[in-house]
């Protein structure tokens, strides 16, 4: 899978894909990240990238012509399954969502900065707008790498334990069972009896009855998905 | 404002807060971040942060024990507003949570990593428990990052243009209208007749009216908070 990035602040994402299981799944080949600079793309002789609103009031707007000129850059080397653009009024980031973005092949993702960007770019080239949820950010970029993290984990092969991305919540519309690990008692508070009782299928319906308890406490709609 | 993250993989927040907003309101003496590597509060000979769960199955564990020395290195030091977990079965982070925690003075957020983090962690320390989505990702870092970054930005004087923030999506449970910049005709594409009008309370009527039809459009959820 090849993810492509275009920002105006490209410094943002430098760390956020370059550790972990991310970097992991890049050194394995098993994903590519290209971060593009928008600004980059600008003929404007001091490569500029916003410009005010015809609309007046506060905050700049990003202007179209560098980012047809990226996106055309991108589009005339290979086919993209989806060109996405991350703002606050897109469609709701889930975990349905990046399971069908991790079987593509090439998206691209356009991140958001300042006010907004230019409303033809939305009509003319996004094919899909996300939103991460309901709270505005400085820039697009940390919607991207959320994406691109939630996505790429999810690639046979990323994790080091394929299993563990399956018993994640929202996989089976549970959440996960409380999780404990040693000491079994530290300053009195102990892990529960049946853990250390050694009795694997007691352990696993304790889990499940855990879950859904929680679940039905926490997140009953997720329940409502699967009764 | 002073927010404590503490992860296992600090090297992921190296770039994303330290630019644009965020990097002006830290200069400006508006915003203060630590970041601290759990690892150093390890006192196993490995500095080992994780192991296996009691419960068995695939994934790691965060242990308690470096955990807690390092809230605890922390708490002695100042009183905390809030400690914050970021988890997926959490409560889910909006703008409301946004502007209240933007006029805390002291945060801490403790990232989740691997499977997740000893529920002891959870019962005796967390005072918030924050998901900011369906989905799932490597780590809680981004999420961490996601939480600072909307709220360092609504912190007075934090933005360049303080009315920027207020006419952002959400803040009035409107979406925002669409925007536009130069040029006005783009490939045949042009901006709206009624932005290169120069009748200003004719434009401002049309944007109210595009912000309440792309809410009912999109997100009529919005709006039923307000009606």
């Amino acid at each position: 899978m090849r993810i492509d990035i275009l920002t105006v602040v490209p410094e943002l994402l430098e760390s956020p894909l370059n550790h972990s299981i991310i970097q992991r799944a890049k050194d394995n080949g098993i994903a590519e990240i290209h971060i593009h600079n928008i600004r980059d793309y600008s003929e404007d002789k001091h490569k500029k990238v916003d410009d005010y609103a015809f609309s007046g009031g506060a905050g700049m707007v990003m202007r179209l012509e560098p980012i047809v000129k990226a996106i055309e850059f991108l589009t005339a080397q290979r086919a993209y399954d989806e060109i996405i653009f991350t703002t606050p009024d897109g469609d709701l980031y889930d975990q349905k969502t990046a399971n069908t973005l991790s079987t593509k092949e090439n998206i691209m993702i356009l991140c958001g900065h300042y006010k907004g960007i230019d409303q033809r770019i939305r009509d003319h080239f996004i094919t899909k707008e996300i939103s991460i949820g309901d709270f505005v950010l400085t820039g697009g970029e940390l919607a991207a790498a959320i994406i691109a993290d939630s996505v790429i984990r999810l690639i046979p092969g990323a994790m080091g334990d394929e299993t563990s991305a399956l018993t994640d919540s929202f996989q089976d519309n549970l959440l996960s069972p409380p999780l404990y690990t040693r000491p079994a008692e530290f300053r009195g508070w102990k892990v529960p009896d049946i853990l250390i009782s050694g009795d694997h299928k007691k352990i696993e319906k304790w889990q499940e009855k855990q879950a859904y308890e929680r679940t039905r406490r926490l997140r009953p709609d997720l329940l409502k998905e699967i009764e």
